[in-house]
């Protein structure tokens, strides 16, 4: 039976994932605050429905398309320039050579314009039923490649007649897509598979979800899918899909444990990092279930490019003509009337495209709404993937992809408070991620290193592939080649040979406390994956932990409180003391210098532990 | 749609349960603790693989069944007797109207003996062969009713030939099971549904589960099933079905919310509520699903009933025999023929049995492991259930059913630190609760309602129908018609008329930090539905929560913290005042007192505030 032969890993597997909850490792190591000063954030002066985000000509800059209004901010100069629009931005696209944006959206009707790229003029706003949708609410991704463009808007006001859609002036002409008379399927992501070797075969992926058309009870409600077009796709001939889609193949998406029956069906939001070689690009697939829990599953392009070119098809068990259904084809007015007459359907494939490793990178009982992904070298030379997840209340997941686990760098309160994160946006070649709640635009700098510490085990434990220690500035910066990083394991023995501060074990001041007062002494935490204790006189006091700290509360004090505490931190199999004090009952003792304000020394140096 | 139909109410349910969660109202409102002194704890000298727990000849006084041995403990006197035996004990039934105990159980083959009542003897051990089972590990229910033993064990070592059987020496006589040659199946709990109106009709009811065999993508892993079979049936003629049941049916049992595809289908404990009218017993039915997740749900044996004799046959479309297969005959030897040939497979109905409600009374995320209910009558003579529900580290959850909804009463932390508990046993006409980990005993007072609090307001809002205020001895005490209680809303009003503690609002007296130091008060919290607030100068300071209490932290003591400072507590509409302080920087002020121990002053006194 298929269950038994797999139950150990799957077990092994879930076992992970419970474990790895109980100890708290899908929780983040730091969290940063927006005090922490890594962000800079840029006031819309209102608060936009919907907002569209584009690199703007430079590197401090960006694109912000709102509710009428088209912003271009600079970060660096702390200004912007911004152009009134009639509609509400939906869509935004740079014109490779020209200086020129393509920027779309809808005052009830969907329009289109051209802005110049200082947004000094705009041309007339013209009708762009298809291009954008009409309501502002629609997501409907499009995709600028190669001079044409790629649409998913539905093309009535109701919502329905959905598919994809190409723009071109070129030689192919615009396709107007075998689109779907429904509400009840909505695009996530267009991808472009290419460049391959054979120009030919480059195609146009769409991420999907849909309602699960079959109504028997253990049917999940939703299926994922993939799409696939050809690049090259002029429809057929005119008596049949003439200026529709000839090779619209679709996949379903396999994310979850099979062998547990536990599945992820809806499928949330979708990124691509793309590789030097195109089968190796991923696709970064963010889902949810029923219970608000989240997977992110990874495909290959690779992946998806074979099952639409190997699977048998689902509900065709016979003879598959010839040229193969889906396989792209110099001139397709010219396809065999059987391989056209398959292709009228909506045509699935029997496999489904499985995720890497066969199972979620992440399963977690965060609600996370959006996923962006950054491709970071190591100081080794190794490839990271680091992915930023948003939550529904506004903050964001830092996460390493590293050897099929994940490890939650930090967590990033970007906003003051709670709120609505609307959309975002990762440069890679700045390294900057931009955020926006409608009503302010940040921009986070993924170089910003300090906030890990100021040891150098900080830097390595942080396990941050943008990050590592500088042993002559002897400070946590950018990662270079000169640095030291242990993105693989984090192990602090890395940082072994540095000189340790001489400041070591220096013993506080002594703080005097009143008898039978309360006092307490605070420790802070600054891992979240680290264990906090307080030692009295060298026996384990545990902490209270709080969101300040791990605290030591004394609620009357008395002479068997007078003594030397000393709040540790383990981790990883390093221990280190973060806070010392010395606590005296007052009035009791002599020659001791008088109490000193904060006398809970924070301190900056660390004792290693073997 | 059907989909679209219930969708309404379906997302109102699910947003029930996840802003419950998110409101904390799937916490326990209390605490309870073993130095709470509500449990009285006995000890079984060693760790017992297993414990079977049987009512003692008197109140106060519990069987034990455990490895090698048989304990009568008397909770009262503290003290018990034992007999030895030469094999683990798994299952303990009385015999009507005989000074003996029918005790069974295994060394490795399963093994019978009757042992007297006060342990003073204990017959040779015989063979017993399909009614306890070979390991100790395999919960195999049984069923003592009217002279007859309905057991479940598996029949071989191996752990399969499952099935129910029954061993009479009346003129039933025995019966042997259509037995399944399966490890893949469990029963959980038996049931009687009698006594009917027409005993003819009195059936016996099994809850098990099975792995599922419909191998597809999407099919649950397990299936939840009720069987039944007639008391009265004797099998079939020689030529079929001898010895076997001629009346074994089975239905799927319901647990979701199928409208969202969410289901719970691993059935894990079953507890009967019987009822003066046998179609209103109901059977407290608890699940989990592959997210660790638990849901109860209930099922009235009316409806258990009724699916067995109204529902068509699965996979049997045709014509139905008469007289029906399944329901009861005075003599089942004599059944025609078709009726017999259809009774040969399992047979199984089309409609599956649906939940009280169509729906979970409880949908939770703590991973409970067993459940008992008991039935209360609250002062006002409404009934009301109560549920128990093992948790995985040892604590239980004491949850009133009310409307439709759950409220979680109390958590009682009966084991001084993590522990399994094996087995627990409500005794509804003492009022207590027996449970055990293997290595104790404990006897819980459900009526020990002192700990509530020591106002009325603490008692009406606990809500526990066990317990009412006594105006006259001031006290939460047993209900009893007298007693002032709300089960239903909790609601405070109940007990606006009685006098309030003149206590009201003194002032404590000024306590002295100097200046600089460190100081914390601390305001304890008893509800964990309330909202707990420091305020200084009547200004909300928020709190720290801690497992200790709420803090409010005074980093650096100076002029500007003096004052007064007072903690409240909010909790369904009634605020009251948990903890009054007086703060003053040392060696400013003159003419007060001097500081003084403790000055938090935890009030038990409250004010209205309405």
């Amino acid at each position: 039976m298929e269950i038994k032969k797999k139950t150990c890993f799957v077990l092994f597997y879930m076992c992970c994932f419970l474990a790895c909850v109980a100890k708290g490792l899908d929780k983040p190591r730091i969290t940063l605050n927006a005090e922490d000063n890594i962000f800079r954030n840029y006031s819309l002066g209102g608060n936009h429905s919907r907002v569209e985000l584009l690199q703007g000509p430079s590197d401090t800059t960006l694109y912000v398309g709102g509710d009428g209004k088209l912003f271009l901010i600079d970060f660096q100069k702390r200004n912007h320039s911004e152009i009134p629009l009639t509609y509400n931005v939906t869509l935004m696209h740079r014109y490779p050579n020209t200086q020129y944006l393509y920027v779309c959206g809808t005052h009830g009707e969907p329009v289109c314009c051209n802005v110049s790229m200082k947004l000094t003029n705009s041309s007339e706003p013209l009708p762009a039923q298809g291009i954008a949708p009409f309501g502002v609410d629609e997501q409907a991704p499009s995709l600028f490649i190669e001079d044409e463009l790629y649409t998913t808007a539905s093309y009535e006001k109701s919502g329905s007649k959905i598919g994809i859609r190409r723009w071109s002036d070129g030689s192919m002409g615009s396709i107007w897509s075998n689109q779907e008379n429904t509400q009840d399927l909505r695009y996530v992501a267009l991808a472009w598979s290419g460049p391959k070797e054979n120009k030919l075969q480059d195609k146009v992926y769409a991420f999907m979800w849909e309602k699960n058309p079959d109504p028997s009870r253990e049917a999940e409600l939703w299926v994922p899918l993939v799409t696939q077009i050809c690049k090259v796709d002029r429809g057929g001939p005119k008596s049949c899909l003439q200026k529709s889609w000839t090779s619209h193949l679709r996949a379903r998406l396999s994310c979850g444990i099979p062998d547990r029956k536990l599945y992820f069906s809806k499928l949330v939001d979708v990124t691509i990092l793309y590789a030097e070689r195109w089968n190796e690009g991923r696709a970064y697939a963010l889902f949810s279930n029923g219970w608000n829990m989240s997977a992110v599953c990874i495909y290959t392009l690779g992946d998806i490019d074979r099952v639409f070119t190997t699977s048998s098809f689902r509900e065709h068990p016979g003879q598959v003509p010839q040229p193969r259904p889906g396989m792209c084809v110099s001139d397709s007015t010219k396809l065999p009337r059987d391989v056209l007459k398959m292709m009228m359907g909506p045509l699935e494939m029997q496999e489904w495209v499985k995720p890497v490793g066969d199972r979620p990178l992440i399963i977690s009982r965060h609600q996370y709404t959006r996923i962006e992904v950054d491709s970071v070298m190591a100081v080794d030379g190794t490839q990271y993937s680091v992915l930023f997840l948003s939550l529904e209340d506004g903050r964001i997941h830092k996460v390493l992809e590293v050897m099929g686990q994940f490890f939650i760098i930090a967590e990033l309160n970007v906003f003051q408070r709670k709120t609505v994160i609307q959309n975002m946006l990762l440069q890679n070649s700045t390294k900057k991620l931009y955020v926006s709640n409608g009503v302010e635009v940040l921009e986070v700098d993924l170089h910003a290193c300090k906030k890990y510490g100021t040891q150098c085990v900080d830097c390595v434990q942080a396990r941050d592939p943008y990050c590592g220690w500088d042993a002559i500035s002897q400070t946590c910066t950018a990662a270079s080649s000169g640095t030291i990083q242990d993105v693989q394991h984090g192990d602090f023995r890395r940082c072994e040979d540095l000189p340790v501060s001489s400041a070591l074990h220096s013993l506080p001041f002594v703080t005097e406390v009143p008898l039978q007062a309360a006092h307490f002494l605070n420790c802070p935490m600054r891992s979240g994956h680290a264990e906090y204790n307080w030692y009295y006189n060298d026996d384990s006091q545990g902490c209270v932990s709080t969101d300040k700290g791990c605290l030591l509360l004394i609620e009357t004090m008395g002479p068997d409180h007078d003594g030397k505490y000393e709040c540790k931190a383990s981790e990883g199999g390093y221990e280190r003391t973060v806070a010392l004090a010395q606590l005296q009952t007052a009035g009791r003792a002599a020659g001791l210098p008088p109490p000193l304000a904060g006398a809970v020394c924070l301190l900056s140096c660390f004792t290693f532990f073997l």
